[in-house]
Parts: C-alpha cells; structure tokens; sequence
C-alpha cells in the first residue's frame, strides 16, 4: 500500500510556519503499518494543487491533504479537489448544524464567510470537527475520476504510471494541529482500519547521548549488519545533545528481527541509551525520580526556564518537580539562591563556584532531594578569551554533596540552551542510575 | 524561476523528526525572491530519491537537496545522485584536509566511515563545512545529464515537462541544520546571487492578537480585495493565542503595493497588531522594556518556565529580564513569593487572589517595575466543575497595583502552556502601551 500526503499553504512555500503534520501524520501512520511514501507541500494554487493531488492519485492508493479547508479566501483546496474529480459540491445539514452550534455554544454570531464550509462535494464522507468549524473530508475513487474532470486549471499533458485499478481513498484534513489530530484519531484511523489490511511494521529508536554519530556508528555497524539480510533497516539521526538509532522491519518476522538489533544495539551502548522512541530525557528523569520518590529543584541562569519548560511538559511532573528559579541577574542569585557575592565577585557569575553555590541553595530552599543549577555564555555576546561563548557549568546538589562539570557547547543561542539542558538532565540521570 | 527542494531521510517518512529546513530554507530563497514552488519529502531509497530529484529537475532552473552526505550507511544521497547524473566519484583533496583538520583539532581519531565524505562527483563545486565534516556541492547541469545517466534504479517511464534547455543548479546540503544553515549563508546565497537574476518579491506580515482568524478576515478583507488587482496576495494564518494577515507582491511595484496593505490593515487592527514578519511577542515586549528602561520579573505556575524559556530566548533579554521563580510545589509559591498559606487554603492555588499574590511577591523580591504571574490547570489531570481544565489566572503587577485576568484555554498541555504564555505577554505588552 502506498500512502502520500500533499500539504498545501502559502505559508509553507513562503517559510513562515513549520510543517509540523508531515511529523506527525508520517509518524501516526506507521505505527498502523502504513510508511508514508511521498510528502509534497505546495502553494496554495489552482494548478499547484490539482497537478499535485492528480500525481498522488497516480501512484498511491491513499494520499492525504492538509490545509485549505477553511473559510478564508485562501482556503481552496475543497474548491480545486471537488473540480479535479468533476464533482458538484453540496451544502450539508450535518456541518451546518454543526457549526451554528460551534458559535451558540461560545455566544458569538456565526461569520458569514463560514458558511463555504458547509459545501462538500457530492458523495463524500464528512468528519465534524470537534475544535473548529472546518469539517474533514474522505472520498473513495473507484475510477479515474481525477483524470478526467473538468479542469479549468493548466494541468502538463503528462502520462502517469498507475500501479492498479484498485479503488483510492483520498481524505482532506483541515489545516490548524489541534482540529486535525483529533480528527486523524477519531475519524481517519477507523477508516484506514476498515478499508486497508494492517501491514506489519516494526520501529524502534534507541536514543544514546554523550557519544557522537560516527563513533555510535563504528561501535554498533558491524554487529547490526549481521541482521541486514533478514529485513533489519538500520538508521542514524543526530540530535542536539543526543544520537538515535533506529531499527525498522517489514513482515512477519518484524517483531523479532528488531528485537535482536535492540538487543545488540543495549549490549554496546549500555548506559549511554537514555531512552527509546518518544522518550525525551525529561521524561525519563520524571520517571526516575518518581520511582525513586525522589524531589527535584532547578536554577536555572544560562538554559533561561529551558529546563524548567522541558521537565513540566511532562505530565504528572508536579509530583516530583517542586520548582525553579531563573536567576538572570546576579542580586536574584544571591536574593533567591543564597549565593555569595564574594562567590560572585571572586570567580563570576559563569563559574563552578557559583553553579555550586546556586545547586546547593536551590535544593536547600525548595527542600528538594536533588537540585541541578547551570550557569554559562548563551551568547551571542559575553565571550571571553577564558570563557569563550558556549562555556558553561553544570552543577547537582544532592545528600553527599556538590558536584560541577564544565562544558563547551559553542552553538548558537536556542541550540545551546536545548544542549545544556540536555546534558544537565543527562548529568541527573547518571547520578540516580548510579544510586 | 522554479525552485524545488527536496528532503531526504527516512527518518522524515517515518515521522521520527520535524523536517525543520523546509522552513528555514523556504524562508530564506523567499527573502532572495525566489520563492520556492514545491518541497518533496521522500526516504533514503535508491528509487524514490533518484525519482524525485529526476521529477524536480525536469521542473525547477534550481533544485535543492537536503541531507544524506554524511558517513553512515544509510547516507547515500551523494552516491546516487552521481549515479543519476552519470558522474563519477573522485577524491577531493580539500574535503580530505578539511576532515583531517576538523578531527586534529577535537583530539579525536578520524573514523574510517568519513573518507565516503572525500569522494565528490567529478565537476562539483564543494563548500567546505565549518562545522562539521561532510561537504556541500554544487553542480551545473548544461545538458539533461539526468535523462541519460546510467541508473541502477527501476525509474519508471514517465515524460517529464521541460520548460527550457537553460542550464539548472542541483545543490546538495548536509542535513544537521547547524552545518546546514551557516553553508547556505556562506556559500549558496553567493552563488545564487551570481548565477540567478534578482527577482523582485515582498512579504509583510502582520500578527494580531485577541481576534479569532474569521473575525479578522471579516475586518480586513473587503478594504484589501481593493488592491488585489494590482497585484496583492492575501493569506491569512491561525497560530495559538495568534492571527497572522500576510501581504505579498511581486514585481517592480511590489513595495508599494504591499505597503498599502500593510496600511489598511493597521488602520483596522490598530494596538490589536503586535509585530511584524518574525516578531514574537516575547520580541516586541523586551524591546518595549528596553525602550522604557523598566525590568520584568516571573512568577509562574501553570507555564513551568514556558515564560522565562521565551523571553531568554530573546538576546539581550538580561537587561530587562531580572528572573523568575517557576513555583510549583504551594510551598515554593510561600518560601519564594510571598503567597499566604491561608489565601493557598481560602481560595486555591489556582484562584485570582494567588495568582495576584504571586505576581505582587514576584515583583517585590526581584526589584523589578513588572512581574507577570500565571496560576492554571494545564491538564490532562486536576480540572473540577468550577475550575475545568484549561482555567487560567494571569496576573500583572506594576508600581500602579496588581489586575488579574482570567481566561479558558481547554487545549493540550502543550498548546495551553504557549497559549497562556502569549496571553501574559499580550497583558504585559497591552499595559507598557497605555503607560
């Protein structure tokens, strides 16, 4: 089965917004089996979209669009689909109620320009949107009907290949994150369920930090390559502070040929794998310490409430988590955290004396079990020829005491606080695993 | 002129990561006035990379290819693009020393697997990688090499729209955005400017808040139909706590035009407008509190850090930015601000009267002329019927008293933590414009 996902929006083509449904819906889509093939965003055009869509059409079996659904002049993709697939577009009751209700319920006057969401074009499935106005869309092809609409838009006299004859879904998604991904999980996931046989299809990601992606590569190449000819896919992706390993199969087999390179993959890296798939390290901190019953505290200087952010997207992270400080200025230091200002004076605020002072105080004024504290140069100024932009110190209070690691991470801005936050978790992490 | 780009990676189908170089790469050809017609997306397959950028070429006077150069196995980009265009791989002195160097100076051993990195088809140009090791390159195509190489690949047989016989550009980026971006900067844009005429494109963007994205089109739209004839394009995007209007043109008159309507839509929008193009919130308030030499301080609950990891992410921020308190134990909101055990029992720690508290505490212990505080119901778990999920109380301390808002934001832990955040900052921004 081929599946592929056409994304539409000005927005995309211009770079003004980040394609964050191709993650998404590739990623919800092979955990169903189904490995999206092709992934096309395009403006939102006449002929853009519909030479797009056709193309889809011609070599999948599912295609998949985002975006254009919406009552905005921009929003045409219903419009140009339901013209590629000669079909007539209708009002329907179901969306109508619905969307009088959506703005009853809130007290507002339904806008005049919704009311081009409530024609879809004749024949379709209609999936109400239970966070917006914009209702979702599913069409099955049993013939070519994309080939032979009545297209007022220039479409390249082309031929394409088509694999079968088979009938085709195509299913249009509105735009905005929160109204598709509910909308995937109620309505399109019943439906692949129902049209399509389950594929089997097997991934795991082990996530290692402290070792780079060439050296992760040498250690574990050639015992994984051993798998290759029974169906193991091996993959490398390098991250800010980490380096994932994935391991992907096809089949009957899938389960256990990852399996094995799991294994193989756990008996080199060792402690170094922090986690697998979607662990973030955060998670896997908030997991240990709940284990552990365990408190955690931060101050935070150079990471700026990075930490703090990371480890309260964790749900259930209040349990363990008691708070932080983000001491900018030196007088919150010594006001929040008790640091010295001989401290501060004598050494400087990026120091190991002052990251100590400012764990210490933190897990002492919070009362927690374990406090990080880091301070160091963002950038892009303060540098020094001592201290060149990057350098930081990492400091974890805990009952035997403090200790402080210095590190380089000569990044720009946003990648050095996600880095420094990374390896202060990292620096947690093995100091519980060690407990 | 077309440009196309296209994104390798299986880990990208897979949905294992967020393709952020569509946006980043979008963005900037789209500065240059090249806006770029249609990103593809496909895996690290001999057949579907070989496709696509055969497609791409048949299309585009430039394409782009992101990723897959780099030393492990599943980097094969290079290779098969070679193979495509029928060149052979040869050695690169240069690429050689550049590796040699770039690990001498780590102290580290250079793994064997980067000497794939030194092998470039014959006749491209290489842009040396100043931060890591796997060249860029970049190839003129004078004749349709990519029709007649001999390929190993099953392409299937399709005709392929060929607009002109100009020769075309294929360039070819490392995929780790931070080698990515400062080799496009250095090396691409130079060659860009050298071998494409300078085309001619405006965008404006103008970012609202407090109005939903159909009330906003309803205000601004019929005054904007007005220029559309003479060449403006409208857009309109629906971010959290944000609504985006977005004005291009192209062309000689494209400023002005645009211009105009950037006018219209500040005459009806007014103070609700509170930034332009890549302004964020969290932009706009640190330069308002610079301007006014005042300082701001946090107190957050319900955002965990969201606040403070936003406004540090600003640079220069620590000279208006004093600190904040993440306090989400009730214990932290006493010890740190000053909140009253029994306003905790009477109201909550979610209630008006704490969140005022906290805000006021913030303010007093930091020194500072601001102090924004948030108390909330992130979820999934905690809501009661009085205080639902989502519940939000955000308060704002100045040398004037304390006022508190409430507001509803029953999203995703995630998207409530933005939403809340933005909101906060609105208040902040909303205050220093009537001061």
């Amino acid at each position: 089965m081929n599946v592929e996902l056409v994304n539409t929006g000005s927005e995309l083509m211009l770079g003004r917004v980040l394609n964050t449904h191709q993650q998404w819906l590739c990623r919800r889509l092979a955990d169903l089996g189904h490995v999206v093939t092709r992934q096309v965003a395009i403006a939102d055009s006449g002929s853009a979209i519909q030479n797009a869509v056709r193309e889809a059409l011609g070599r999948a079996d599912l295609v998949i669009t985002t975006g254009g659904l919406g009552p905005t002049s921009d929003d045409i993709t219903r419009e140009l689909i339901a013209e590629l697939l000669g079909k007539k577009l209708v009002e329907n009751k179901d969306v109508l109620a619905h969307i009088e209700n959506f703005f009853a319920q809130r007290n507002r006057l339904r806008p005049a320009k919704t009311s081009v969401e409530t024609f879809v074009p004749e024949g379709a499935l209609v999936f109400l949107n239970q966070f917006g106005t914009a209702p979702g869309l599913a069409m099955k092809l049993a013939d070519r009907s994309w080939e032979l609409g009545d297209r007022k838009h220039d479409v390249p006299s082309a031929s394409f290949h088509l694999p079968s004859a088979s009938p085709k879904w195509l299913v249009m998604l509105p735009g905005p994150p929160r109204e598709l991904r509910p909308m995937f999980d109620a309505a399109v996931v019943p439906l692949l369920k129902r049209e399509f046989a389950e594929e089997i299809f097997v991934c795991r990601t082990l996530r290692s930090t402290d070792i780079g992606e060439s050296r992760v590569q040498e250690m574990v190449e050639a015992d994984l390559q051993r798998l290759v000819p029974r169906g193991l896919e091996i993959g490398y992706c390098a991250r800010p502070g980490a380096v994932d390993v994935r391991l992907t199969a096809s089949g009957a087999g899938a389960e256990k040929i990852v399996g094995a390179g799991v294994a193989v993959v756990q008996t080199i890296l060792g402690a170094n794998i922090f986690g697998f798939d979607d662990d973030e390290i955060e998670n896997v901190v908030v997991k240990l310490l709940t284990e552990q019953e365990k408190t955690l505290a931060l101050a935070e200087s150079c990471t700026g409430g990075n930490l703090a952010h990371r480890i309260t997207n964790v749900p259930g992270a209040s349990a363990v988590f008691l708070g932080g400080v983000v001491s900018y200025a030196n007088s919150a230091k010594e006001e929040f955290l008790g640091v010295r200002a001989e401290t501060l004076q004598r050494h400087g605020a990026v120091s190991a004396a002052v990251a100590g002072e400012m764990a210490a105080g933190a897990r002492k004024k919070f009362g927690a079990d374990f406090a990080l504290a880091v301070t160091g140069i963002a950038g892009p100024g303060g540098g020094t020829p001592d201290k060149p932009v990057g350098t930081v110190f990492i400091a974890l209070a805990a009952a035997g005491g403090v200790t402080v690691e210095q590190r380089l991470n000569p990044w720009d801005r946003a990648t050095f606080k996600e880095v420094t936050a990374t390896q202060a978790l990292a620096c947690l992490r093995a100091r519980m695993l060690s407990a």
